[in-house]
């Protein structure tokens, strides 16, 4: 299916951190997005409701009012912690289903596999796609470190401070320089927005590095120059740091790019303080020394909760403080930070061997 | 079943490392191992085959001679990389069920979810125990800070280096001395032995802090002085590691201890070196720092490949370089490093807060 037209499912959570995966699909995917159902903006458009999307789309209160606009899709864009589906949209995705809509779901609980929902699929004749639906097990094999491409890791300082966002940018700002650049999807709504990719996050523990591997080995991807994988969680996330680290392992990157988010203190639900950008960047560059070396060659800076001014001073804080390149690369663009981090990941490297 | 009586399915593999499973089970499990099958050992002793068990159970060529020596179990005692059954070890399991032995199994690939074991245990009533069948989905918390028990966390430079059988005689020493220690166990050989526990590698990668944490927060430990937590893999594991950092963070430990093998210089199979101790010590410290601070606070040396001169040397050197105890808990018996720790882990740690 080529031409999506998204229904996009948030009750009660479209304006929120929760929904990133619907604020992802409207700002990067190709689909096009023909209503937002949040009865808590009905009435309104995307723009009023999340103001950093550049989206006219109309905001409706039900399935029912969503259907008259013609979408193909029904997007699950709620990403609630734990991913289990929350009870009250049960009712809304059987009515999708019962319209004859493709549903697409990031949750981890996998829709396909409840009963009710194939069983409705089944009649209506319609496909559920669990975006997250693992990969058949392979375990890490180190073939990571053969491939031809140079291969840049976002990493970051928290879950949703924008590693996604930052890797699109700047495979954007790749492309306009006629540098082959392809974007990794390994969260739900950068395989929504890619068409393809691995949910690391759903993948068993022991096959996590494997199951990025196989996205970097892939030979989609052989002839690019340049593979910028999307990043996941932090290095001090007390509960999702292990696909962090599976994802450094796993993609044996040339180099990374650290995405921090300007003002944010404390990981996510948790009392764990963020690490401050020099920090983050010390501790990836010491996990990769003991495997493969990799330098943190530009820190994009989220600056989104800051205006012009003060996102000017943290932007050269963070210089000052690192010693490299930074810049928001949604507020200014990614041209200025992709040229300036050319140099650092210039070539490929080697991993260790002993 | 409180009194199992084990064969243990292992052909062509018992002296390998990948027997480790039967290995331990023999070596700490209260279940009596009654034989072995292993065509290339037949009619030898455990302890000829692996001189390090003190055991005199036969070894024999197949499953029909092991059924005359009324087993009651099947341990399927080998771990092959990613966890994969081998094909011939099927004809041997179907003839287990058929002779109504309950099948013990810590592969990856559940065996009960294969139609034709579940087919042939339906028809004979016999059990099989996936030891690595994940509990249901949780997120880590941060209820594991809040425990009463001292959490102790084993971590090491490699798998298959020592640590669950650190962690075993370092529970042992402890209860000598009166304290209630338990061990918490986290892979399948471990589980194997305590009769409970969980795999954190069969786990989905976004719930593996959050089964461990449950392990730590079981009221059924509750009232104990000190949980040894059995650590997996290594920091610098190209594959595993997300394994380990998951252990790290979800057990959220007071202390470590470092388990090394003293002569490995590469990761398994892997090209990537083995970190020296005094590294190893400073990536887990760094990494615990970033949460909830833990400190090494004893090393205990695998110097299985080394005669007792060069084992007393190779101690020493450890122990001037990492100005820790050192032990070989094996060779020399865990009192002594047991006792030099105990300054080390006797008060509960804070996380950190921000």
């Amino acid at each position: 299916m080529s031409a999506r037209r998204y229904a996009i499912l948030a009750p009660g959570a479209f304006a929120t951190r929760s929904a990133k995966t619907a604020h992802g699909v409207i700002a990067y995917a190709r689909d096009e997005t023909v209503a937002v159902i949040d009865p808590a903006f009905a009435g309104k458009r995307v723009r009023d409701a999340v103001p950093y999307l550049a989206s006219d789309a109309p905001i409706v209160a039900s399935m029912e009012d969503a259907l008259r606009l013609g979408p193909t899709s029904l997007l699950v864009g709620i990403a609630p912690a734990g991913g289990a589906l929350p009870a009250q949209a049960r009712a809304a995705i059987l009515e999708a289903i019962a319209a004859k809509l493709e549903i697409v779901s990031g949750l981890h609980q996998f829709l396909g596999d409840d009963a009710e929902f194939a069983r409705a699929a089944r009649t209506s004749g319609v496909r559920i796609w669990d975006v997250r639906r693992p990969p058949s097990p392979r375990l890490f094999s180190g073939c990571a470190y053969d491939v031809e491409p140079r291969v840049v890791l976002t990493v970051g300082t928290d879950c949703a401070v924008g590693k996604m966002t930052a890797s699109l940018e700047l495979v954007r700002a790749a492309r306009e320089r006629n540098v082959d650049a392809r974007f990794i999807a390994t969260g739900q709504t950068g395989i929504m927005i890619a068409g393809s990719g691995t949910a690391i996050d759903g993948v068993v523990s022991d096959f996590a590095t494997g199951a990025i591997e196989e996205l970097v080995i892939d030979d989609a991807v052989a002839t690019a120059d340049v593979l910028i994988v999307e990043g996941q969680g932090g290095i001090n996330h007390p509960a999702f740091a292990p696909v962090t680290l599976a994802l450094l392992y796993g993609a044996a990157p040339d180099a990374m790019i650290l995405v921090h988010r300007a003002t944010l203190e404390t990981i996510e639900t948790y009392r764990t303080p963020v690490l401050a950008p020099e920090r983050a960047i010390a501790m990836y560059e010491a996990l990769a020394a003991t495997v493969k070396v990799a330098k943190v060659v530009g820190v994009a800076l989220n600056t989104k909760d800051l205006d012009d001014a003060q996102a000017h001073r943290e932007i050269e804080r963070v210089r000052a403080r690192t010693g490299l390149p930074c810049d928001d690369v949604v507020r200014f663009g990614p041209g200025n930070l992709y040229d300036a981090m050319q140099a650092g990941f210039a070539s490929k490297v080697r991993p260790l061997a002993g």
